[in-house]
């Protein structure tokens, strides 16, 4: 039977994707988190950082690394102006909707809301040249009503918006520590697989009209018995499971999201994050929406122009090769059980009166 | 001194031209003569070929042909439900807007007014992923003021709506025989170059916010001193000019056009076509936007699938692949008068506030 996809949907999700179906995407939407590290460059305070030295840092790392990518993930503030010229012609163009951070909510305090970028829509990314919209949501399984209500609310919000200008919808789920101490403990690298698959299940209901999850890694790999001894970072971890049941993870993953999904790397060394491609493509994810994995260590040569130049042409881009290399084994997004092949997909309403009725 | 250039328009300018900024577009959006042309190879009635005829024609000619352009036009009615998913992604779509025909207008009843799709619009266009929305507008500067004004109001109108949905416009002027018997004649041969260019003076005013102008090409080689001895075709001509006024031609088109422009075929032979395309890009226009020179022969075909399709692969290619040697030659847009270079050119509105005045 055959399975219908929208004008727009299918027209730009073949332009995120490489020729083969496989999402090989870059992402320089970071705004916080890389005012963060210049000012950590600077020896500054990052209030300090000023716009010109964010989106002339952006514009750099597009100009050398956007050449490589299937599309390019950007920020309306500090990204679009000043790269826009910079994105090849065969490059698709994905911008992001959320401000930078979160509000924080629930009792403890510890929950995160989503706010859209004020003034900012879909209409306007759509007029821009957007081939795609992204929205990136903090999402915990356990909130309280009011802020899973609250964050689903959103989701549903842009979905419409989406939907009304027939564009792909990709969204970001990322979730956070509720009781944990942290990002970095053995509780919350046991709860992970459950909170990103729950997650992505909540994420996947058609009435989000969402068409491309990204998730994180469903686990976290300095936490397995085998690479917990310092093999990506200097610290010394206590294991939580095997890489076998994480590969686990991943499996099960792939069945609670029923959209074709991407990788995100969250900030990861890009070593951690080639393995962790690796085993998400074998368990079907069609590709990877990347950014610090493949362009964070440009930043420790800011101000020095030249040297962050040379270190994303030389290191930069041989981490972009090594990540396409992995996404190689990714599932083409047609072939995801949504639409079951290139061959099974219909346009939607196709018929001599399409043009009229669209 | 920068030129200013929307978000939408120099994004989308860039992804209709090939890397270099040279536009080597393809046309299929031909309907009533690609109607009548599979009518004779079927030896039917025009009236007698079916929606399906004419829908299938189009995806085979876009499967084939369409990997060796820059960018693809085609029609929302016979066209782009059935090709959509035929069109490589890094392929950029325009989408036409006019009616097949012209409505017969003014006292003789010989002048031509152009329709609109009924139930088609720039938004749809642009909601479908089109990249940018072409017009074809018969023309002749010395029309009536009522034609005139009917022709330059629809121009003004679909200029208005491009400028909304921030696409690109690109306006295809055909000028016809008002006076002349034909226009296969001395007369009109000799009126020509005037006509093209006196047509092309008027619609590069701001007021109907063109982008891209697709213009004959300004004479007829065919009745050149050096090519009416039946080079092109069967047929001999008397002689009207020489090789040498026409290339004047060419370079008098350039002046009047304040946009870049590129080369329509209107259906001559590829020989012909390729000499035509040597001397515009020489005078300065950017490309060419053409179909039939290209693929007609083909059509002789139909019915034989196979053989329609080894013909385009063969035939159709190198016909293509020597346009885009041809338009080698061509003058990237960004290099344009209007725009004069890269460096030159700034995002309108370009500020830390771009994002909320867009």
């Amino acid at each position: 039977m055959a399975v219908e996809i929208s004008a727009g949907k299918l027209r730009n999700l073949a332009c995120l994707a490489d020729t083969n179906g496989r999402f090989k995407m870059l992402a320089v939407d970071q705004r916080g988190s890389l005012q963060r590290a210049l000012a950590r460059s600077l020896g500054k305070d990052p209030q300090a950082v000023a716009y010109e030295e964010l989106a002339q840092t952006k514009a750099t790392i597009t100009r050398v690394l956007a050449p490589h990518a299937s599309a390019l993930l950007t920020d309306p503030i500090f990204g679009y102006p000043e790269s826009v010229r910079d994105i090849p012609r065969e490059v698709a163009l994905l911008l992001a909707y959320e401000a930078t951070g979160y509000d924080k909510a629930g009792l403890t305090g510890r929950e995160r809301r989503t706010r859209l970028i004020d003034g900012w829509s879909v209409d306007k990314a759509c007029r821009a040249g957007a081939n795609a919209v992204k929205l990136l949501l903090f999402y915990h399984p356990d909130a309280s009503d009011e802020t899973r209500a609250y964050q689903q609310d959103l989701v549903r919000r842009v979905g419409e918006e989406c939907v009304a200008l027939d564009r792909p919808f990709l969204l970001e789920l990322v979730t956070y520590p509720l009781a944990e101490t942290g990002n970095d403990t053995p509780e919350f690298a046991r709860h992970k697989p459950d909170l990103v698959q729950r997650s992505a299940a909540e994420f996947s209901k058609p009435e989000y009209q969402v068409d491309i999850l990204k998730l994180e890694f469903p686990g976290d790999l300095k936490y397995t018995h085998e690479y917990c001894h310092k093999v990506f970072d200097d610290r010394e971890r206590a294991p939580q499971y095997t890489l076998e049941q994480v590969a686990g993870y991943c499996q099960r993953l792939d069945e609670a999201a029923q959209l074709p999904w991407v990788l995100l790397s969250a900030g990861v060394g890009i070593r951690e994050f080639l393995l962790q491609l690796e085993l998400a493509a074998e368990a079907g994810a069609s590709g990877f929406l990347c950014g610090r994995a493949i362009w964070q260590d440009a930043i420790r040569h800011y101000p020095d122009q030249a040297a962050m130049e040379r270190f994303l042409a030389e290191e930069g881009a041989w981490n972009f090769l090594r990540c396409n290399a992995a996404a190689e084994r990714a599932l083409p997004w047609q072939l995801h059980k949504r639409f079951c092949g290139h061959a099974n997909m219909a346009l939607a309403g196709r018929s001599p009166l399409w043009y009229r009725d669209y």
